[in-house]
């Protein structure tokens, strides 16, 4: 009688008992993830272990179908040359699902961040039910296992939620946006799913931000905001290396901030917070647009003011101002190195920058306004998407053999 | 020739490769500076460690005269006592300074938080010069030295500074009130004190919230937010366990964020900054009283309020309700479990709570308000004083060694 079967667990596979192996198995799959392609050479020196003991994970890891090896020709050095561990396309993908007011965007990712396959379904305002929607991802799921490579395998879905989230059961608490309240989303959406895809909920900023600073224009920041713009807004923060989540989970809720008390009217009820000012449906009014705030119709005012049009340009400018004063709020609190403008936001950076940074000069202690950097996302408009993958990524770096099981 | 000498250290005391014993000796006078007095056996279970190593360590402590060790008489148990292991208060001191506007209060504190002396002196608003202060303090230092026990002695001065702050090197970047900007007041102060005393500058609600965590009502409570408010009014954070600094050092420069912008001209230039809502001169104008915002000023107004005033009740209450916007907004971005008032607003806080906290749920997303809780400081006007002394005692606790030396 061996251990694990003295210990009651009769059926455990005695591999499962080697911890360390599983754990080196997926420190060497995030760094190929993280880092994409890399010599052998490369992952002895980053993980600190043997070339045998490399060789051997890495043996695994491609009898496992989770990465490729292949031998580079022709190169210039001399001698043999190391072996090139890297992300295989018909591998292992997340699911990654970015749920906005006007549209749902699913996408297959694969390990390094690579986006093999991307589903759009723009929503009407009224229809943002958590049943509709749930329904909506469960179908993209399939439209995305038709159009990745044969062989993929889908690993588990990760949904970014614009609004606060229980991340332990995928609960939805405020998504005011949405008009979601208390929504046991992860739960609905795991009874809808195939039973093999594990379903992981997060706050869109908050996943735009761990995305940005693994691999867009935060990599290597430590102290960092990705402050998200459509309809709401919202802050993905970064403090010293982590995640700044707050005793709840919640940190980052700055688009219901009161600007000013006597400001227009906002759907929550109060006056003049952050969004009235700065959310896509204030910059469409300004415009004088009497549209939807979808991607397509927000892209259209910046370049009509890229164009000329007046009234859009100054509209842009406006925003910008106000921008400025919700950037400067959030650098005198939190002291960050880069602020990344995402979503619509980006736009406005990208035309009225001069009166964005002038108005942040303005309400920015002094000693720090002149070192904090605003940008765009490295990462476009897939920063929420890339976010929301290494949410169903997780799982299987935690324990490559458990995940990879399912296959 | 030993290897010290082979490394061209020929003075070095063998003792001072013992870097181990000095690590475990700096963890041992912590763990009495944190929690008091403790037996052997419980410092033998805090720092697993033999007891013959725990024995060792508290004889060189005690020997060094950082420590004393009593063996307790009368007590209930059977068998034989643990001996206890305590502060003395004839041992080292840090010298904490609190510099605000209206005063410089010094102290002198000993191991485990305790004020052996402490001595306040005025200062009027136009006598805040860096080097008066600075001469203050040296000659604050000489008062408390004839106050503490015979035998004690002084290990370093910690300063608070209602400002920015480089940590490095004590140079003030911005301190408003005080009229500071880029004064090397480290460097200054370190010029008239005694050679023995090294200095450290840090910034007021930075160093409040640090000793609130660690003996205040912040303890056990990983996200906290410590709110000063007098004449400035800052915030110190501690987010998952940690302070947040932010990139430059600077999180929690909150005063001056703007909340309304057509609101009452600030100092610093702008209009509706939070301190002119929320800071000393604001409550004082609302009262009506032309007074300069001292702590004994301050103090009569929250009495009156308390004895009937009807101007100074109200003058509270309006106070309160700007109040509750501004921690609203903080909780937003930081969503703490608990926001200590400081300063004044402890003032607020026990007069108006029920103003206060209306203003705060109106201010606050949904699934916040309900959790955050409100609250004075544990450690009532000393959370400043008890942070800058900490300051001066973490060279102590890094190598007791080499501190006790300069006794």
């Amino acid at each position: 009688m061996n251990q694990s079967t003295a210990r009651g667990r009769p059926g455990a596979r005695p591999i499962r008992q080697d911890d360390i192996r599983r754990h080196n198995l997926g420190r060497l799959l995030g760094q190929v993830h993280r880092h994409g392609e890399l010599t052998r050479a490369d992952l002895t020196q980053r993980l600190n272990l043997s070339r045998s003991t490399i060789g051997a994970l890495v043996a695994d890891l491609t009898e496992l179908g989770l990465l490729d090896e292949t031998v580079p020709v022709g190169g210039e050095r001399v001698g043999r040359p190391s072996h090139v561990v890297g992300p295989r396309p018909d591998g292992p993908y997340a699911i990654a699902v970015d749920i906005d007011v006007t549209h749902v965007s699913t996408a297959a990712v694969g390990i390094g961040g690579f986006v093999l396959a991307i589903h759009d379904v723009p929503t009407g305002l009224r229809s943002s039910s958590p049943v509709t929607i749930a329904a909506l991802i469960v179908s993209a799921c399939d439209e995305l296992a038709a159009k990745v490579p044969d062989g993929a395998w889908p690993i588990g879905i990760g949904v970014s939620v614009p609004g606060t989230v229980t991340s332990s059961d995928g609960t939805v608490e405020l998504a005011p946006n949405l008009g979601w309240r208390d929504e046991p989303f992860g739960q609905l959406l795991a009874g809808l799913a195939p039973p093999n895809l594990p379903i992981s909920v997060g706050n869109d900023a908050d996943l735009a931000v761990m995305a940005e600073h693994m691999r867009g224009a935060g990599r290597g920041c430590n102290d960092l905001i990705y402050l998200a713009g459509r309809i709401g807004v919202g802050a993905g923060v970064i403090a010293n290396g982590a995640p700044l989540r707050g005793f709840m989970g919640h940190a980052g809720e700055v688009g219901h901030n009161v600007v000013d008390a006597s400001g227009p009217r906002c759907h929550c009820g109060r006056r003049g917070c952050v969004e009235t000012y700065i959310g896509d449906k204030a910059l469409l009014k300004l415009a004088g647009r009497r549209v939807s705030p979808t991607i397509a119709h927000m892209t259209e005012v910046f370049a009509a003011a890229e164009l000329g049009d007046v009234r859009a340009a100054a509209a842009v400018r406006t925003v910008a101002v106000a921008l400025g004063q919700t950037i400067g709020s959030l650098v005198n609190i939190l002291n960050p190195e880069k602020v990344i403008l995402g979503g619509s936001l980006a736009g406005v950076f990208g035309f009225a920058r001069p009166e964005l940074e002038a108005a942040l000069v303005a309400h920015t202690m002094m000693t720090d306004r002149e070192a904090v950097e605003l940008c765009a996302p490295g990462l476009g408009n897939d920063s929420t998407l890339l976010g929301a993958a290494e949410l169903a990524f997780a799982r299987l770096f935690a324990d490559p053999l458990d995940q990879s099981s399912q296959s």
